[in-house]
């Protein structure tokens, strides 16, 4: 894909920086129907329509995880117990913002996100997920093993060290994200310069990646 | 706000680099209601309902340029012509994302957003708009004379230089966002602690500020 190049670009001058693999990720918010006031027919009957009422948005900073192989799926690691997962399961689309603090670029990466944590079905899926598994340090899959997030601690709680076997799989809290990207919005701030990458469909099938030059 | 301190005190601390003022805006995605398929009654009058659906979240970064006198809101300046402001006017909610890169803390600020351009009716907000206005440097005003964010230029398209009178009040294409916080999700990377910020309300005013500790 052509913006893989310049997002590779952008890794490699950076990548003197930790901060360089964080991205924030959108997710977009719940959709829940809300029942409009019962309304009655003519006939007698009556019947209740929905609306969509939206959640907010959520944004939260996640580390970028490589690509899935051959192709170009992004990789995050997640906790299962967060909010987000309910939130993406409902409503798959996100976007990631990526900025280059060096370089001044900014990736903004739009797609569907596929959730996969133990309870897939599909082995290839189980089998990716076990691999992210493995590469990320033992130190972050310890995390998996503590308290569910957001949840109240006491003041005087102490964060318990857990010890984790090196060689154990996935525990039921992991969970890898991928984000499938369909369009990439990159602007360079130095050289003011903007490229819009769009994801061709045809038929059932995505082939190509189309680029233009927009107005930063 | 107890909040503010912790802000203030990241601001201070990452203060020597430029970037430590951006941060990710996300405004909640379109909500565009869609019909559902006509439906008959037995009466035979037939009744349209709609669901609402949602588009796509966005994700962008934009620069704090500080609080609203005597009070929370944060402002942020952007270009009335881009997507963003229809998309905030149908749905206000946005969160904004804000990652300190040296002492490693995030702040997730949610809120409503409020759209201040030429056309508002309110004078308090105009005022407020040109002084913001005012507040930002001669080049980042200049930025509102080119050309709408996003249009296709061509190849040999060359960005032209465009003066603008320094005296000059706000131009129409110049739009003051403010964010109004209610929730500020505190997270310190370094000590693993994290801290929830609510605002409280008691009929129609917002009063105070309630903070829990939760786990990372």
């Amino acid at each position: 894909s052509p913006w893989r190049a310049l997002l590779q670009r952008a890794l490699d001058a950076n990548a003197h920086l930790k901060h360089s693999t964080f991205f924030q990720l959108v997710s977009s918010h719940t959709i829940s129907p809300v029942p409009l006031p019962l309304d009655t027919l003519t006939d007698g009957r009556s019947f209740q329509a929905t609306v969509g009422a939206a959640g907010r948005p959520a944004n939260r900073t996640v580390v970028f995880r490589g690509f899935q192989e051959q192709c170009d799926k992004i990789q995050i690691n997640t906790d299962a117990r967060s909010n987000k997962i309910g939130e993406i399961r409902e409503w798959p689309l996100g976007e990631i913002c990526w900025y280059f603090t060096d370089s001044w670029e900014q990736f903004r990466i739009s797609g569907i996100i596929d959730v996969i944590d133990g309870s897939s079905l599909d082995p290839a899926k189980l089998q990716q997920r076990e691999k992210a598994w493995f590469a990320s340090s033992v130190k972050s899959r310890s995390q998996y093993l503590g308290q569910s997030p957001g949840v109240p601690v006491a003041n005087d709680d102490h964060i318990k060290d857990v010890h984790i076997d090196p060689s154990a799989g996935p525990v039921d809290a992991y969970c890898l994200l991928t984000l499938d990207p369909e369009k990439v919005d990159y602007v360079n701030l130095k050289s003011n310069q903007r490229l819009m990458f769009t994801r061709t469909q045809e038929g059932d099938e995505f082939n190509d990646w189309m680029a233009e030059k927009v107005s930063p």
